[in-house]
């Protein structure tokens, strides 16, 4: 029943904007909006063909609120698969919740979070991991996250999941087989064959789970903790290290600095800089704290980068290396020695000898001010990242809920090679392949129900 | 050569939403187009019809970049007049930088300001002040601005201007036909009828121009200072003059309470409350700089909410009285005695008869925390306010240079008149009226300069 209703919703950015997309989806999208449009060819919304825009205006009653364009799209070649209308109007709040308020009225009810892609998925025109997908190409902000996302939404993951289920199936089948001729005690099912049969889909349900490792690190970005005192140049670094394409984006849309305030592209891949108070040794207890949450966030991290300000060593260094060295055995450790500009190239020789020589880390000498040698750090940092390059076609999860899902269904099948071994009987080994196919099916949306659904969309901006 | 390369936008608003649309405008845009964009039906976009949508991929060499409709429109049959594109993205920030960059790379300039909009006045598509108002339209917040912007882009400004200018140019034809005959020294422009024309025009021009006071205010805001002393509930009573209607805006936008802060829409009309600190009798240097700061701001407000707290008088009262009072001959004053509900009938009947009995003031008694009496408060703001209700036809100048154009108009349109009444020569005559007409043709834009045009679309957002 709800989704026998007609659901509305700004489809574009929030704000003001030169145009927004108001998105009008359902049985009812043609008619209502003719309630409201009086397009300048006189011909009405239901009359016009799919895939054209028709220039008029929004009238509420006699009044005209906004000149517009309106887009047809008609069921089922539409993004939800139902006829659906996009109203391009201009881009003031106080238009775009006067349409919205108009379209309520005339019928439609505001769109909850993700429904519009809810009804894709309901509609058939995705399956569930496709849907979800939607929501990661519009979060991705680098070029391996989006390149995830988008083979993702193009069904890269849906395929090869299919292809699992095949062989899963085509499995439970030989058992079941076998089943139905019990009594006569005969195997259908070739025992070796099936041996190697599970042996492959391990080998690949069991690599799906393990790329969500690589997969969560491109979505959300390596987290590098960046520590050292307060003038040793953290946010000059940082500043340094928002390369040309972030300063474009900048220069489009104003300051985007604060939405994604310290994820950081690097030659495509997302580096998230965690930021930290500046260690010093304290017996103050309010500092200690403070001091603690930085220790905390060291833990988060899996690339450490501690700044020296080379000209103004002093005792605290030694207090730091305490803190960070012992980390250096399951993170990459990167010192960054600053303001090289400012030190003779002996004293840096002397350093570089000198310094910690036995702790295991890259050693970067740059000036952050003069921009020197920070190429040499972006380097370091993907090195230290040790992310597989990935290609176009790589199915690689990068979803926990899938990770999840994957990670049972790896189970499943380990049980059954088990049984197979311990020669089970095979309505066993069939029990443990359906539930390995009932797992595979939570991630594509066969097997679901609306907790799930719900969950899912709710992560969803409205107006997707 | 400016205007012949094809520019491209982000139009709609920036940051991250369900879609986004980067719109593409010039001699190249379909051709441009076709370079990145791989239609599924394979018709390229340079052969689709006018009005049509397709839908395919944008692909960066081998890579898809993202799946997309593009909407096509024909010159001049578009919002600039020329052949425009329209690129309906999955609105990540990713995805629109890099669609953008592939656009730059293919031979298109990245808009300025306001470019699509200059483009649209210069190829004849609407005047000046109607492109002015479309950036009113887009920034409009409440009813009646929007109204006003509406109108104006829909060309009721320029209707009344050129009608003006019509007057103005009969008799400027009539004074130039006599000075061609100057020398028979005859009149054919009959001086009575050319006294009454001059009026009517002082009229109209005089009309406009002093329409700016309640069309600036109508625009921006009426400006309401509140004072008070902290605990009066200041921030309560504006959370609960946010009525419904803003409620919605937040509910689809997230929170917008940032951008449009404390202008808040009372049936229709923007109030813009100007925050206070408490005023206070103080001897500390330090804090008096705030209070003056805060008479300040009374000064700029037209309307002075006070607000008291009925539980808690004290000295302080009079001492904020001896400041108010003598504001209230050339401002609104509104005193709110909120937290009623925690005194009796008799207490509040004391109050209404004794509290600054000779102050004129509109007195409302409230309790704001439970959303009694509120409703009187917005109908004394609106009282206050004194505003002409806006009809849809209504021209208003809300536009400050066009308001200072006017007033040259207007200064013009006497010395006419002077000159008519003083019998001055009719060469004189008409060169004050061609200056009249040069101001007036300057709102048009069919006088102007690159300058006027620069600092008008400045202003514009980047994608109109």
């Amino acid at each position: 029943m709800e989704r026998e209703t007609t659901i509305c919703a700004l489809s574009t950015a929030s704000g003001i904007g030169g145009i927004a997309i108001i998105r009008i989806s359902g049985n009812e999208a043609l008619a209502i909006t003719d309630k409201i449009f009086q397009p300048n060819n006189t011909v009405p919304v239901t009359n016009q063909p799919a895939y054209t825009l028709s220039f008029g205006k929004i009238m509420n009653g006699d009044e005209l609120l906004d000149e517009v364009i309106v887009g047809v799209f008609r069921s089922p070649h539409s993004f939800t698969g139902e006829d659906t209308v996009e109203i391009s109007c201009h881009g003031s709040t106080y238009i775009q919740q006067e349409i919205l308020k108009l379209l309520i009225e005339k019928g439609c009810r505001l769109a909850k979070p993700g429904e519009f892609t809810q009804r894709a998925f309901l509609n058939g025109k995705m399956d569930l991991s496709q849907a979800e997908a939607v929501a990661d190409v519009i979060a991705s902000a680098s070029k391996a996250s989006h390149r995830l996302a988008i083979n993702q939404m193009r069904g890269g993951f849906s395929n090869e999941l299919h292809n699992l289920r095949s062989q899963l199936l085509q499995f439970v089948s030989l058992l079941e087989l076998e089943l139905d001729f019990g009594e006569e005690d005969v195997e259908f099912a070739d025992r070796d064959q099936l041996n190697r049969l599970a042996d492959d889909i391990q080998v690949i349900i069991a690599r799906l789970a393990n790329s969500f490792r690589v997969g969560n690190v491109l979505k959300n970005g390596v987290p590098v903790v960046i520590v050292g005192e307060t003038n040793a140049g953290k946010s000059t670094l940082l500043n340094l290290l928002l390369n040309e394409d972030k300063a474009i984006v900048s220069e489009i849309h104003g300051t985007t600095r604060d939405a994604i305030e310290d994820v950081i592209n690097i030659h495509g891949i997302a580096f998230r800089f965690i930021d930290t108070a500046g260690i010093r040794n304290t017996n103050d207890e309010v500092e200690q704290i403070g001091i603690n949450r930085t220790f905390t966030k060291i833990d988060q991290a899996s690339i450490i980068i501690w700044m020296i300000d080379t000209t103004h060593f002093n005792a605290e260094i030694e207090y730091i290396a305490d803190i960070i060295v012992p980390k250096t055995q399951n993170k990459k450790l990167i010192i960054v020695f600053n303001k090289i500009d400012k030190i003779s190239q002996e004293e840096q020789q002397i350093l570089e000898e000198e310094f910690l020589p036995h702790v295991p880390a890259e050693r970067i000498y740059l000036s952050a001010k003069y921009k020197k040698n920070t190429e040499k750090l972006e380097k370091a940092l993907l090195k230290a990242a040790n992310l597989p390059e990935v290609n176009a076609d790589d199915v690689i999860v990068t979803n926990l809920r899938h990770y999840e899902a994957l990670t049972k269904a790896v189970e499943s099948i380990e049980r059954v090679k088990n049984g197979l071994q311990t020669k089970l009987s095979g309505d066993f080994i069939a029990q443990d392949i359906r539930e390995c196919m009932h797992y595979l099916g939570e991630i594509t949306g066969e097997i679901t129900t609306d907790e799930v659904l719900g969950n899912i969309f709710k992560k969803f901006c409205i107006g997707k």
